[in-house]
Protein backbone atom coordinates (compact mmCIF):
# COMPACT_ATOMS: atom_id res chain seq x y z
CA UNK A 1 0.00 0.00 0.00
CA UNK A 2 1.36 3.65 -0.70
CA UNK A 3 1.29 6.17 1.78
CA UNK A 4 -1.40 8.12 0.51
CA UNK A 5 -3.19 5.18 0.83
CA UNK A 6 -2.05 4.67 4.15
CA UNK A 7 -2.81 8.45 5.05
CA UNK A 8 -6.36 7.79 3.33
CA UNK A 9 -6.94 4.84 6.27
CA UNK A 10 -5.67 6.98 9.24
CA UNK A 11 -7.87 10.03 7.95
CA UNK A 12 -10.83 7.80 7.55
CA UNK A 13 -10.35 5.98 11.12
CA UNK A 14 -9.54 9.23 12.65
CA UNK A 15 -12.79 11.40 11.16
CA UNK A 16 -14.97 8.32 12.71
CA UNK A 17 -13.75 7.82 16.02
CA UNK A 18 -15.47 10.63 18.03
CA UNK A 19 -18.39 10.47 15.36
CA UNK A 20 -21.59 9.44 17.29
CA UNK A 21 -20.19 10.83 20.83
CA UNK A 22 -23.67 12.48 22.59
CA UNK A 23 -24.46 13.57 25.65
CA UNK A 24 -24.12 16.14 28.18
CA UNK A 25 -19.98 15.97 27.60
CA UNK A 26 -20.43 16.32 23.55
CA UNK A 27 -18.47 19.35 23.67
CA UNK A 28 -15.45 17.71 24.67
CA UNK A 29 -15.12 15.12 22.08
CA UNK A 30 -16.07 17.46 19.43
CA UNK A 31 -12.97 19.94 20.62
CA UNK A 32 -11.07 16.99 20.33
CA UNK A 33 -12.22 15.63 17.16
CA UNK A 34 -11.53 19.44 15.51
CA UNK A 35 -7.97 19.65 16.39
CA UNK A 36 -7.66 16.19 15.45
CA UNK A 37 -9.05 16.06 12.24
CA UNK A 38 -7.77 19.95 10.84
CA UNK A 39 -5.62 18.37 8.32
CA UNK A 40 -2.44 17.08 10.10
CA UNK A 41 -0.09 15.75 7.46
CA UNK A 42 -0.48 12.08 9.94
CA UNK A 43 3.78 11.59 9.67
CA UNK A 44 3.88 9.99 13.00
CA UNK A 45 0.99 7.08 12.01
CA UNK A 46 2.30 6.89 8.89
CA UNK A 47 5.45 6.08 9.82
CA UNK A 48 4.93 4.09 12.37
CA UNK A 49 2.94 1.52 9.59
CA UNK A 50 5.58 1.87 6.92
CA UNK A 51 7.70 0.34 9.81
CA UNK A 52 5.19 -2.22 10.92
CA UNK A 53 4.67 -2.56 7.07
CA UNK A 54 8.56 -4.00 6.68
CA UNK A 55 7.52 -7.12 9.12
CA UNK A 56 3.82 -7.83 8.88
CA UNK A 57 1.07 -7.57 5.60
CA UNK A 58 -1.99 -6.71 7.40
CA UNK A 59 -1.06 -2.69 7.98
CA UNK A 60 -5.07 -2.66 9.24
CA UNK A 61 -4.39 -4.48 11.88
CA UNK A 62 -2.44 -1.71 14.39
CA UNK A 63 -4.36 1.02 12.99
CA UNK A 64 -6.13 2.10 16.69
CA UNK A 65 -2.07 2.02 18.05
CA UNK A 66 -1.47 4.64 14.99
CA UNK A 67 -4.17 6.47 16.18
CA UNK A 68 -3.16 6.59 19.37
CA UNK A 69 0.06 8.37 18.51
CA UNK A 70 -1.35 11.13 16.52
CA UNK A 71 -3.78 11.72 19.19
CA UNK A 72 -0.62 12.47 21.81
CA UNK A 73 0.88 14.61 19.12
CA UNK A 74 -2.35 16.65 18.80
CA UNK A 75 -2.85 17.14 22.32
CA UNK A 76 0.63 18.32 22.61
CA UNK A 77 -0.04 21.35 19.71
CA UNK A 78 -3.25 22.11 21.41
CA UNK A 79 -1.62 22.83 24.85
CA UNK A 80 1.59 24.24 22.85
CA UNK A 81 -0.32 27.17 20.95
CA UNK A 82 -2.34 28.11 24.12
CA UNK A 83 -1.97 31.87 24.71
CA UNK A 84 0.52 30.85 28.15
CA UNK A 85 2.63 28.85 25.76
CA UNK A 86 3.13 29.81 22.52
CA UNK A 87 0.00 31.44 22.21
CA UNK A 88 -0.67 31.01 18.57
CA UNK A 89 -3.87 31.56 16.42
CA UNK A 90 -3.83 29.48 13.34
CA UNK A 91 -2.26 26.05 12.82
CA UNK A 92 -2.68 24.50 9.62
CA UNK A 93 -4.95 27.06 8.40
CA UNK A 94 -7.39 27.08 10.85
CA UNK A 95 -8.42 28.74 14.30
CA UNK A 96 -6.77 26.97 17.02
CA UNK A 97 -8.25 24.95 19.68
CA UNK A 98 -8.58 28.19 22.09
CA UNK A 99 -9.70 30.37 19.56
CA UNK A 100 -12.68 28.58 18.48
CA UNK A 101 -13.15 26.62 22.10
CA UNK A 102 -12.04 29.30 25.04
CA UNK A 103 -8.76 28.45 26.91
CA UNK A 104 -10.90 26.26 29.53
CA UNK A 105 -11.69 23.71 26.73
CA UNK A 106 -8.95 23.49 25.35
CA UNK A 107 -6.71 22.61 28.01
CA UNK A 108 -9.46 19.74 28.26
CA UNK A 109 -9.95 18.82 24.65
CA UNK A 110 -5.92 18.59 25.31
CA UNK A 111 -5.99 16.44 28.45
CA UNK A 112 -9.06 13.97 26.72
CA UNK A 113 -6.79 13.51 23.79
CA UNK A 114 -3.93 12.05 25.77
CA UNK A 115 -6.17 10.27 28.62
CA UNK A 116 -7.96 8.54 24.76
CA UNK A 117 -5.02 7.85 23.50
CA UNK A 118 -3.60 5.71 26.86
CA UNK A 119 -6.93 4.24 26.56
CA UNK A 120 -6.97 2.71 22.87
CA UNK A 121 -3.56 1.57 23.58
CA UNK A 122 -4.57 -0.13 26.68
CA UNK A 123 -7.74 -1.83 25.18
CA UNK A 124 -5.53 -3.05 22.09
CA UNK A 125 -3.04 -4.86 24.74
CA UNK A 126 -5.84 -6.65 26.36
CA UNK A 127 -7.33 -7.63 22.90
CA UNK A 128 -4.38 -8.08 20.72
CA UNK A 129 -2.66 -10.45 24.23
CA UNK A 130 0.59 -10.04 22.97
CA UNK A 131 3.13 -8.65 25.12
CA UNK A 132 4.56 -6.52 21.98
CA UNK A 133 1.39 -4.39 22.68
CA UNK A 134 2.20 -3.40 26.04
CA UNK A 135 5.91 -3.21 25.15
CA UNK A 136 5.35 -0.67 21.87
CA UNK A 137 2.56 0.72 24.71
CA UNK A 138 5.32 1.81 27.21
CA UNK A 139 7.69 2.83 24.55
CA UNK A 140 5.00 5.60 23.07
CA UNK A 141 4.24 6.37 26.96
CA UNK A 142 7.79 7.27 27.62
CA UNK A 143 8.41 9.41 24.56
CA UNK A 144 5.43 11.48 25.66
CA UNK A 145 6.30 11.89 28.95
CA UNK A 146 8.50 14.53 31.26
CA UNK A 147 11.84 12.62 30.18
CA UNK A 148 10.66 12.99 26.63
CA UNK A 149 8.35 15.32 24.38
CA UNK A 150 7.26 17.14 27.94
CA UNK A 151 11.06 17.57 29.08
CA UNK A 152 11.61 19.08 26.05
CA UNK A 153 8.91 21.61 25.97
CA UNK A 154 9.87 22.42 29.64
CA UNK A 155 13.35 23.30 28.22
CA UNK A 156 11.99 25.24 25.21
CA UNK A 157 9.83 27.64 27.50
CA UNK A 158 12.66 28.33 30.01
CA UNK A 159 15.30 29.14 27.79
CA UNK A 160 12.88 31.86 25.83
CA UNK A 161 14.52 34.85 25.25
CA UNK A 162 17.74 33.12 26.14
CA UNK A 163 21.54 32.45 23.96
CA UNK A 164 21.58 28.78 24.38
CA UNK A 165 23.98 26.52 23.62
CA UNK A 166 24.28 23.79 20.87
CA UNK A 167 23.89 21.08 23.38
CA UNK A 168 20.71 22.37 25.34
CA UNK A 169 19.15 23.00 21.23
CA UNK A 170 20.09 19.11 20.52
CA UNK A 171 18.44 18.30 23.53
CA UNK A 172 15.25 20.31 23.51
CA UNK A 173 14.74 19.17 19.50
CA UNK A 174 15.35 15.59 20.37
CA UNK A 175 13.16 15.71 23.10
CA UNK A 176 10.22 17.77 21.94
CA UNK A 177 9.87 16.12 18.67
CA UNK A 178 12.73 13.42 18.13
CA UNK A 179 11.26 11.39 21.01
CA UNK A 180 7.83 10.96 19.36
CA UNK A 181 9.07 9.89 15.99
CA UNK A 182 11.47 7.36 17.27
CA UNK A 183 8.45 6.25 19.08
CA UNK A 184 6.75 5.61 16.10
CA UNK A 185 9.10 3.38 14.02
CA UNK A 186 10.36 1.92 17.04
CA UNK A 187 6.40 1.09 18.54
CA UNK A 188 5.99 0.21 14.99
CA UNK A 189 9.61 -2.23 14.87
CA UNK A 190 8.05 -3.84 18.40
CA UNK A 191 4.50 -4.79 16.93
CA UNK A 192 6.10 -6.08 13.84
CA UNK A 193 7.96 -8.40 15.68
CA UNK A 194 11.43 -7.61 14.80
CA UNK A 195 14.34 -8.90 15.59
CA UNK A 196 16.55 -6.96 18.47
CA UNK A 197 19.43 -6.25 15.98
CA UNK A 198 16.26 -4.29 13.48
CA UNK A 199 15.05 -2.42 16.77
CA UNK A 200 18.23 -0.90 17.35
CA UNK A 201 18.96 0.02 13.82
CA UNK A 202 15.50 1.31 13.46
CA UNK A 203 15.86 3.15 16.51
CA UNK A 204 19.17 4.94 15.23
CA UNK A 205 16.80 5.94 12.22
CA UNK A 206 14.32 7.31 13.99
CA UNK A 207 16.66 9.58 16.09
CA UNK A 208 18.17 11.08 12.96
CA UNK A 209 15.18 11.65 10.91
CA UNK A 210 13.79 13.39 13.86
CA UNK A 211 16.87 15.66 14.13
CA UNK A 212 16.49 15.96 10.09
CA UNK A 213 12.87 16.68 10.57
CA UNK A 214 13.53 19.63 13.15
CA UNK A 215 15.96 21.04 11.44
CA UNK A 216 13.52 21.51 7.91
CA UNK A 217 10.96 23.27 10.03
CA UNK A 218 13.19 25.64 11.57
CA UNK A 219 14.41 26.41 8.27
CA UNK A 220 10.84 26.91 7.37
CA UNK A 221 9.81 28.55 9.53
CA UNK A 222 12.06 31.23 8.01
CA UNK A 223 11.80 30.87 4.30
CA UNK A 224 8.47 29.13 4.51
CA UNK A 225 5.20 30.96 3.97
CA UNK A 226 2.06 31.47 6.12
CA UNK A 227 -0.32 30.42 3.07
CA UNK A 228 1.44 26.95 2.85
CA UNK A 229 2.49 25.98 6.31
CA UNK A 230 -1.24 26.88 7.54
CA UNK A 231 0.31 28.71 10.50
CA UNK A 232 2.40 31.92 11.48
CA UNK A 233 6.00 32.25 10.05
CA UNK A 234 9.26 33.63 12.03
CA UNK A 235 7.18 32.45 14.96
CA UNK A 236 10.61 31.29 16.66
CA UNK A 237 12.44 34.84 15.90
CA UNK A 238 9.54 36.72 16.97
CA UNK A 239 9.42 34.44 20.51
CA UNK A 240 13.47 35.02 21.03
CA UNK A 241 14.11 32.06 20.41
CA UNK A 242 17.40 29.73 19.13
CA UNK A 243 16.81 27.73 16.84
CA UNK A 244 18.95 25.19 14.34
CA UNK A 245 19.05 28.64 11.76
CA UNK A 246 19.87 30.98 14.66
CA UNK A 247 22.79 28.71 15.72
CA UNK A 248 24.26 26.92 12.54
CA UNK A 249 22.65 30.00 9.59
CA UNK A 250 19.99 28.93 7.02
CA UNK A 251 22.97 27.49 4.55
CA UNK A 252 24.55 25.08 7.09
CA UNK A 253 21.31 23.92 8.47
CA UNK A 254 20.16 22.92 4.73
CA UNK A 255 23.64 21.18 4.13
CA UNK A 256 23.08 19.50 7.96
CA UNK A 257 19.58 18.68 6.88
CA UNK A 258 20.41 16.93 3.40
CA UNK A 259 23.71 14.67 5.06
CA UNK A 260 21.55 13.53 7.77
CA UNK A 261 18.80 12.48 5.36
CA UNK A 262 21.44 10.68 3.53
CA UNK A 263 22.44 8.88 6.86
CA UNK A 264 18.83 8.00 7.34
CA UNK A 265 18.75 6.29 3.88
CA UNK A 266 22.18 4.40 4.75
CA UNK A 267 20.62 3.70 7.70
CA UNK A 268 17.70 1.68 6.11
CA UNK A 269 20.37 -0.29 3.59
CA UNK A 270 21.33 -2.37 6.58
CA UNK A 271 18.26 -3.65 6.98
CA UNK A 272 17.32 -6.58 4.67
CA UNK A 273 14.30 -5.34 3.87
CA UNK A 274 12.29 -3.59 1.22
CA UNK A 275 12.50 -0.13 2.71
CA UNK A 276 11.90 2.11 -0.68
CA UNK A 277 8.55 3.18 1.05
CA UNK A 278 10.14 4.22 4.31
CA UNK A 279 12.91 6.27 2.09
CA UNK A 280 10.10 7.69 0.14
CA UNK A 281 9.02 9.15 3.13
CA UNK A 282 12.07 9.90 4.10
CA UNK A 283 12.75 11.64 1.32
CA UNK A 284 9.50 13.69 1.30
CA UNK A 285 10.14 15.23 4.94
CA UNK A 286 13.70 16.56 3.49
CA UNK A 287 11.61 18.22 0.45
CA UNK A 288 8.16 19.07 1.99
CA UNK A 289 7.24 22.81 1.96
CA UNK A 290 5.06 22.54 5.32
CA UNK B 1 -2.71 -1.91 59.00
CA UNK B 2 -4.37 0.93 60.11
CA UNK B 3 -5.53 3.92 57.98
CA UNK B 4 -3.19 6.59 59.12
CA UNK B 5 0.00 3.89 58.76
CA UNK B 6 -1.24 3.45 54.88
CA UNK B 7 -1.20 7.31 54.19
CA UNK B 8 2.35 7.21 55.35
CA UNK B 9 3.33 4.54 53.53
CA UNK B 10 1.55 6.64 49.88
CA UNK B 11 3.33 9.58 51.23
CA UNK B 12 6.38 8.02 51.67
CA UNK B 13 6.00 6.98 48.38
CA UNK B 14 5.42 9.90 46.61
CA UNK B 15 7.38 12.16 48.51
CA UNK B 16 10.93 10.14 47.26
CA UNK B 17 9.21 9.12 43.71
CA UNK B 18 10.75 12.30 41.99
CA UNK B 19 14.21 12.53 44.09
CA UNK B 20 17.21 12.34 41.94
CA UNK B 21 15.43 13.76 38.87
CA UNK B 22 18.23 15.76 37.29
CA UNK B 23 19.11 17.11 33.55
CA UNK B 24 17.93 20.02 31.36
CA UNK B 25 14.29 19.02 32.29
CA UNK B 26 14.36 19.36 36.14
CA UNK B 27 12.40 22.01 36.63
CA UNK B 28 9.08 20.06 35.31
CA UNK B 29 9.98 17.35 38.35
CA UNK B 30 9.78 19.91 40.77
CA UNK B 31 6.73 21.31 39.38
CA UNK B 32 5.01 18.03 39.31
CA UNK B 33 6.74 16.55 42.99
CA UNK B 34 5.47 20.55 44.12
CA UNK B 35 1.58 19.48 43.51
CA UNK B 36 1.87 15.87 44.21
CA UNK B 37 3.51 16.51 47.86
CA UNK B 38 1.54 19.56 49.10
CA UNK B 39 -0.41 18.00 51.70
CA UNK B 40 -3.50 15.72 50.26
CA UNK B 41 -5.53 13.88 51.85
CA UNK B 42 -4.45 11.02 49.44
CA UNK B 43 -7.79 9.49 49.51
CA UNK B 44 -8.26 7.98 46.67
CA UNK B 45 -4.93 5.80 47.27
CA UNK B 46 -6.16 5.16 50.89
CA UNK B 47 -9.32 3.72 49.66
CA UNK B 48 -7.63 1.44 46.72
CA UNK B 49 -5.27 0.16 49.43
CA UNK B 50 -8.39 -0.62 51.96
CA UNK B 51 -10.41 -2.51 49.50
CA UNK B 52 -7.17 -4.33 47.93
CA UNK B 53 -6.61 -5.43 51.27
CA UNK B 54 -10.08 -6.78 51.92
CA UNK B 55 -8.27 -10.01 49.46
CA UNK B 56 -4.97 -9.57 50.18
CA UNK B 57 -2.32 -9.18 53.00
CA UNK B 58 0.72 -7.67 51.21
CA UNK B 59 -0.74 -3.96 50.75
CA UNK B 60 2.75 -2.43 49.40
CA UNK B 61 2.49 -4.66 46.18
CA UNK B 62 -0.13 -2.37 44.91
CA UNK B 63 1.58 0.92 45.73
CA UNK B 64 2.55 1.85 42.37
CA UNK B 65 -1.22 1.82 41.12
CA UNK B 66 -2.49 3.96 44.34
CA UNK B 67 0.21 6.35 43.39
CA UNK B 68 -0.73 7.04 39.85
CA UNK B 69 -4.01 7.25 40.75
CA UNK B 70 -3.29 10.08 43.14
CA UNK B 71 -0.97 11.26 40.22
CA UNK B 72 -4.22 11.43 37.93
CA UNK B 73 -5.69 13.00 40.71
CA UNK B 74 -3.27 16.07 41.32
CA UNK B 75 -2.80 16.80 37.47
CA UNK B 76 -6.80 17.53 37.22
CA UNK B 77 -6.25 19.99 40.42
CA UNK B 78 -3.65 21.57 39.15
CA UNK B 79 -5.15 22.25 35.41
CA UNK B 80 -8.37 22.92 37.61
CA UNK B 81 -6.83 25.56 39.40
CA UNK B 82 -5.87 27.32 36.08
CA UNK B 83 -6.62 30.98 35.58
CA UNK B 84 -8.88 30.16 32.43
CA UNK B 85 -10.67 27.50 34.30
CA UNK B 86 -11.41 28.04 38.33
CA UNK B 87 -8.40 30.56 38.73
CA UNK B 88 -7.38 29.38 42.09
CA UNK B 89 -4.52 30.79 44.12
CA UNK B 90 -4.64 28.24 46.90
CA UNK B 91 -4.53 24.86 47.34
CA UNK B 92 -4.38 23.08 50.19
CA UNK B 93 -2.88 26.44 52.12
CA UNK B 94 -0.39 26.22 49.64
CA UNK B 95 0.29 28.66 46.33
CA UNK B 96 -1.10 26.77 43.44
CA UNK B 97 1.29 25.40 40.65
CA UNK B 98 0.77 28.46 38.35
CA UNK B 99 1.49 30.75 41.24
CA UNK B 100 4.62 29.17 41.86
CA UNK B 101 5.79 28.27 38.15
CA UNK B 102 4.10 30.08 35.92
CA UNK B 103 1.13 28.81 33.91
CA UNK B 104 2.94 27.52 30.79
CA UNK B 105 4.74 25.30 33.84
CA UNK B 106 1.50 24.35 35.48
CA UNK B 107 -0.14 23.29 32.11
CA UNK B 108 3.02 20.89 31.16
CA UNK B 109 3.23 19.64 35.45
CA UNK B 110 -0.23 18.45 34.82
CA UNK B 111 0.48 16.71 31.46
CA UNK B 112 3.28 15.03 32.89
CA UNK B 113 1.84 13.49 35.67
CA UNK B 114 -0.70 12.28 33.70
CA UNK B 115 1.58 10.68 31.16
CA UNK B 116 3.79 9.66 34.49
CA UNK B 117 0.66 7.94 35.65
CA UNK B 118 0.20 6.10 32.64
CA UNK B 119 3.98 4.95 32.62
CA UNK B 120 3.49 3.77 36.55
CA UNK B 121 0.73 1.62 35.05
CA UNK B 122 2.24 0.29 32.25
CA UNK B 123 5.75 -0.90 33.96
CA UNK B 124 3.19 -2.65 36.69
CA UNK B 125 1.26 -4.14 34.36
CA UNK B 126 4.40 -5.70 32.27
CA UNK B 127 6.50 -6.64 35.82
CA UNK B 128 3.36 -7.95 37.60
CA UNK B 129 1.93 -10.07 34.76
CA UNK B 130 -1.64 -10.72 35.69
CA UNK B 131 -4.28 -9.54 33.41
CA UNK B 132 -5.73 -7.90 36.48
CA UNK B 133 -2.99 -5.03 36.81
CA UNK B 134 -4.08 -4.48 32.84
CA UNK B 135 -8.22 -4.47 33.61
CA UNK B 136 -7.41 -2.39 36.70
CA UNK B 137 -5.95 0.41 34.67
CA UNK B 138 -8.15 0.63 32.05
CA UNK B 139 -11.07 0.78 34.37
CA UNK B 140 -9.02 3.97 36.12
CA UNK B 141 -8.07 5.31 32.81
CA UNK B 142 -11.39 4.97 31.58
CA UNK B 143 -12.77 6.84 34.76
CA UNK B 144 -10.28 9.88 34.13
CA UNK B 145 -11.24 10.43 30.57
CA UNK B 146 -13.77 12.06 28.20
CA UNK B 147 -16.46 10.41 29.62
CA UNK B 148 -15.61 10.39 33.26
CA UNK B 149 -13.58 13.24 35.31
CA UNK B 150 -12.60 15.29 32.03
CA UNK B 151 -16.57 14.85 31.22
CA UNK B 152 -17.52 16.07 34.36
CA UNK B 153 -15.25 18.73 34.62
CA UNK B 154 -16.62 20.47 30.78
CA UNK B 155 -20.17 19.96 31.87
CA UNK B 156 -19.22 21.96 35.09
CA UNK B 157 -17.49 24.66 32.62
CA UNK B 158 -20.02 24.97 30.35
CA UNK B 159 -22.69 25.23 32.79
CA UNK B 160 -20.81 28.47 34.63
CA UNK B 161 -23.04 31.05 35.62
CA UNK B 162 -25.91 29.01 34.44
CA UNK B 163 -28.51 27.18 36.33
CA UNK B 164 -28.97 23.75 36.00
CA UNK B 165 -31.16 20.61 36.40
CA UNK B 166 -30.75 18.19 39.35
CA UNK B 167 -29.73 15.99 36.60
CA UNK B 168 -27.28 17.43 35.08
CA UNK B 169 -25.96 18.76 38.87
CA UNK B 170 -25.86 14.73 39.31
CA UNK B 171 -24.44 13.82 36.03
CA UNK B 172 -21.45 16.76 36.90
CA UNK B 173 -20.76 15.76 39.90
CA UNK B 174 -20.47 12.01 39.31
CA UNK B 175 -18.51 12.25 36.53
CA UNK B 176 -15.88 14.86 38.47
CA UNK B 177 -15.40 13.19 41.77
CA UNK B 178 -17.12 10.21 41.61
CA UNK B 179 -15.78 8.55 38.65
CA UNK B 180 -12.23 8.55 39.80
CA UNK B 181 -13.66 7.18 43.83
CA UNK B 182 -15.60 4.36 42.24
CA UNK B 183 -12.50 3.76 39.98
CA UNK B 184 -10.33 3.61 43.16
CA UNK B 185 -12.16 0.89 44.74
CA UNK B 186 -13.17 -1.38 41.35
CA UNK B 187 -9.25 -1.37 40.56
CA UNK B 188 -8.44 -1.88 44.10
CA UNK B 189 -10.87 -5.23 44.43
CA UNK B 190 -9.50 -6.26 40.36
CA UNK B 191 -5.91 -6.12 42.16
CA UNK B 192 -7.39 -7.84 45.00
CA UNK B 193 -9.03 -10.60 42.44
CA UNK B 194 -12.37 -10.30 43.87
CA UNK B 195 -15.40 -12.21 42.79
CA UNK B 196 -17.34 -10.24 40.08
CA UNK B 197 -20.24 -10.14 42.60
CA UNK B 198 -18.09 -8.43 45.09
CA UNK B 199 -16.91 -5.99 42.74
CA UNK B 200 -20.84 -5.41 41.44
CA UNK B 201 -21.42 -4.35 45.17
CA UNK B 202 -17.87 -2.43 45.71
CA UNK B 203 -18.99 -0.51 42.38
CA UNK B 204 -22.47 0.66 43.75
CA UNK B 205 -20.75 1.58 46.82
CA UNK B 206 -18.20 3.47 45.40
CA UNK B 207 -20.64 5.41 43.14
CA UNK B 208 -22.31 6.45 46.87
CA UNK B 209 -19.21 7.42 48.41
CA UNK B 210 -18.24 9.62 45.45
CA UNK B 211 -21.78 11.21 45.80
CA UNK B 212 -21.65 11.62 49.52
CA UNK B 213 -17.90 12.88 48.92
CA UNK B 214 -19.29 15.63 46.53
CA UNK B 215 -22.37 16.62 48.73
CA UNK B 216 -19.86 17.45 51.90
CA UNK B 217 -17.51 19.48 49.61
CA UNK B 218 -19.83 21.31 48.77
CA UNK B 219 -21.48 22.05 52.07
CA UNK B 220 -17.58 22.83 53.22
CA UNK B 221 -17.45 25.06 50.65
CA UNK B 222 -20.42 26.93 52.07
CA UNK B 223 -19.80 26.37 55.61
CA UNK B 224 -16.05 25.87 56.23
CA UNK B 225 -12.72 28.65 56.98
CA UNK B 226 -10.08 28.76 54.27
CA UNK B 227 -7.99 27.91 57.14
CA UNK B 228 -9.31 24.69 58.07
CA UNK B 229 -9.98 24.15 53.87
CA UNK B 230 -6.34 25.33 52.41
CA UNK B 231 -8.25 26.60 49.92
CA UNK B 232 -11.06 29.42 49.00
CA UNK B 233 -14.32 28.85 50.38
CA UNK B 234 -18.07 30.33 48.96
CA UNK B 235 -15.84 29.71 45.26
CA UNK B 236 -19.02 28.17 43.83
CA UNK B 237 -21.33 31.07 44.90
CA UNK B 238 -18.21 33.68 43.88
CA UNK B 239 -18.02 31.79 40.25
CA UNK B 240 -22.21 31.22 40.08
CA UNK B 241 -22.25 27.51 40.09
CA UNK B 242 -24.66 25.49 41.00
CA UNK B 243 -24.02 22.68 43.71
CA UNK B 244 -25.91 20.64 45.80
CA UNK B 245 -26.59 23.47 48.45
CA UNK B 246 -28.01 25.39 46.08
CA UNK B 247 -30.45 23.17 44.78
CA UNK B 248 -31.42 21.55 48.24
CA UNK B 249 -30.17 24.05 50.87
CA UNK B 250 -27.51 23.11 53.39
CA UNK B 251 -30.40 21.34 56.13
CA UNK B 252 -31.49 18.84 53.19
CA UNK B 253 -27.78 18.49 51.67
CA UNK B 254 -26.43 17.28 55.33
CA UNK B 255 -29.38 15.20 55.61
CA UNK B 256 -28.53 13.73 52.19
CA UNK B 257 -24.81 12.92 52.74
CA UNK B 258 -26.14 11.30 56.35
CA UNK B 259 -28.64 9.00 54.46
CA UNK B 260 -25.74 8.12 51.69
CA UNK B 261 -23.25 7.77 54.07
CA UNK B 262 -25.68 4.82 55.71
CA UNK B 263 -26.34 3.33 52.80
CA UNK B 264 -22.39 2.92 51.76
CA UNK B 265 -22.48 0.97 55.34
CA UNK B 266 -24.54 -0.89 54.75
CA UNK B 267 -23.19 -2.59 51.08
CA UNK B 268 -19.81 -3.31 53.10
CA UNK B 269 -21.95 -5.25 55.62
CA UNK B 270 -23.30 -7.38 51.96
CA UNK B 271 -19.74 -8.17 51.75
CA UNK B 272 -18.56 -10.98 54.03
CA UNK B 273 -15.37 -9.45 54.49
CA UNK B 274 -13.62 -7.31 57.47
CA UNK B 275 -14.88 -3.98 56.32
CA UNK B 276 -13.90 -2.58 59.57
CA UNK B 277 -11.32 0.15 57.61
CA UNK B 278 -13.33 0.75 55.25
CA UNK B 279 -16.21 1.34 57.23
CA UNK B 280 -14.07 3.98 59.47
CA UNK B 281 -12.62 5.78 56.60
CA UNK B 282 -16.28 6.39 55.36
CA UNK B 283 -17.40 7.87 58.05
CA UNK B 284 -14.22 9.81 58.65
CA UNK B 285 -15.13 11.46 54.76
CA UNK B 286 -18.42 12.18 56.42
CA UNK B 287 -17.32 14.06 59.53
CA UNK B 288 -14.12 15.63 57.85
CA UNK B 289 -13.48 19.35 58.13
CA UNK B 290 -11.44 19.66 54.93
Amino acid sequence: MGIKNIKGLIDEYLDNYFIARDGENKLIYDAMAYSLNIGGKRIRPIIMMLTYNLYKENLKDILPMAAALEMIHTYSLIHDDLPCMDNDDLRRGKPTSHKVFGEAIAVLAGDGLLNEAFSIMINYSLSDKRLEALNATKVITDAAGGNGMIGGQVVDIINEGKSISENTLKYMHEKKTGELIKAAIVAGAILGEATEEDIHTLKEYGYKLGLAFQIKDDILDVLGSTEKLGKKVKSDENNNKTNFITVYGIERSEELCKEITAECLALLEKLNKDTSKLKELTLELLHRES
